[in-house]
């Protein structure tokens, strides 16, 4: 082997270990970051929902029933049943609220829209029955399930204004499209908020329902 | 160069070779789950937090200024100032709600644990006067302000039931121990969640408040 070759060959070694060097010291600082990052990260992460159900809070205006100017019976009722099992269509949690008619009687609660927003989903669901689906400007999603009917014709993209009536409170859904009486008379609801891309996550309506019960309208029926 | 030193030397650099390759490969798994997890942990962390909070919402029993069962002047009053900008030590944000005393009279109104818990800080804050920290079971801590009096000799540890009487509302602090009047009588009230050790978060009151606003104790003042 020439000296040159020689040389070559040392310097090709000292390259690579220097690669090596490199690499490691990329992959300490991988560790160390992994050690010192989570607490922010979780603060910032926590920090982003909390600001996001703060968002909630403040585009909420109407309970979605309204109260009857003409009937007293005509009231209704709800628990915090968050995370409760339901077992149609397989054991799942139950991740909504669920207003109770206390007048067990099928297109006869007006349902209003809580927020501001836009027909995103209307139409026939399995678990849902008629239900319609409402995005707030803010991105949250309200979800109104089990109607007996359609205020109108709503179609996505639709624009409603909080205190709009989206429909009327049923016992539609657990089977195709139709089904009614599986159930008493309620008004589904769920309140989802974004999480990035294609992805969102239940909170617990009971609260904001409890908040909004100061806050009904008056309606005739 | 020997033959045996020419293998040695290649066998070296084929080893050295596959550390880097090895090395890139880890990269780019690091790269990889870089782009996969975000969206997971961000749901993960999002869940935590939900969760802690509906903690809040489940422990949360009375509103911590009592109703006067004589005096009916003896009201409070309170706004949204979340994040509000405060002056007073440097400029900051408001991480609390301020509940008002209608009647401007120091050492008059109770103020009592909105939560069963334990006393964790009690005494002097410049920037908080008389103040009194309870946790509760759930790890939350609620900082009630600007106290005039203590109702009784609070120690760190004591258990407190909610609806128990922790002091009068006040105006102290904005100063060394005993300063008073530098604002109008008023109790603060700051909610922190625990977001690992050592380390908190506030979150909003009001609407805490809003829902306790019909959970009132009265008292004879």
């Amino acid at each position: 082997m020439s000296q040159n070759r020689k040389i070559a060959c040392y310097l090709t070694i000292i390259l690579l270990l220097g690669c090596i060097v490199q690499g490691e010291m990329l992959w300490l600082k991988d560790i160390l970051e992994a050690q010192i990052l989570p607490e922010e990260n979780v603060r910032g992460e926590f920090e982003i929902y909390r600001d996001t159900l703060e968002l909630i809070w403040e585009e909420i205006v109407w309970f979605p029933v309204p109260a009857s100017s003409s009937n007293e019976q005509a009231e209704v009722a709800f628990e915090n049943s968050w995370m409760a099992e339901r077992n149609y269509g397989g054991k799942r949690s139950h991740e909504g609220t669920d207003i109770m008619a206390l007048t067990d009687q099928s297109d006869y609660y007006p349902v209003v829209s809580i927020t501001e927003g836009t027909v995103e989903q209307v139409g026939w669901l399995e678990k849902g029955g008629y239900r319609i689906g409402i995005r707030s400007g803010n991105g949250n999603y309200y979800y109104y399930a089990h109607l007996a009917s359609y205020a109108g014709e709503w179609e996505p993209g639709d624009p409603v204004e909080a205190g709009d009536i989206l429909g009327y409170m049923g016992d539609t859904g657990y089977g195709p499209e139709g089904t009614t009486g599986q159930f008493p008379v309620h008004l589904h609801l769920g309140i989802y908020v974004p999480l990035g891309a294609d992805k969102e996550m239940a909170v617990n309506p009971y609260w904001m329902l409890k908040y909004l019960e100061n806050s009904k309208l008056t309606y005739s029926y």
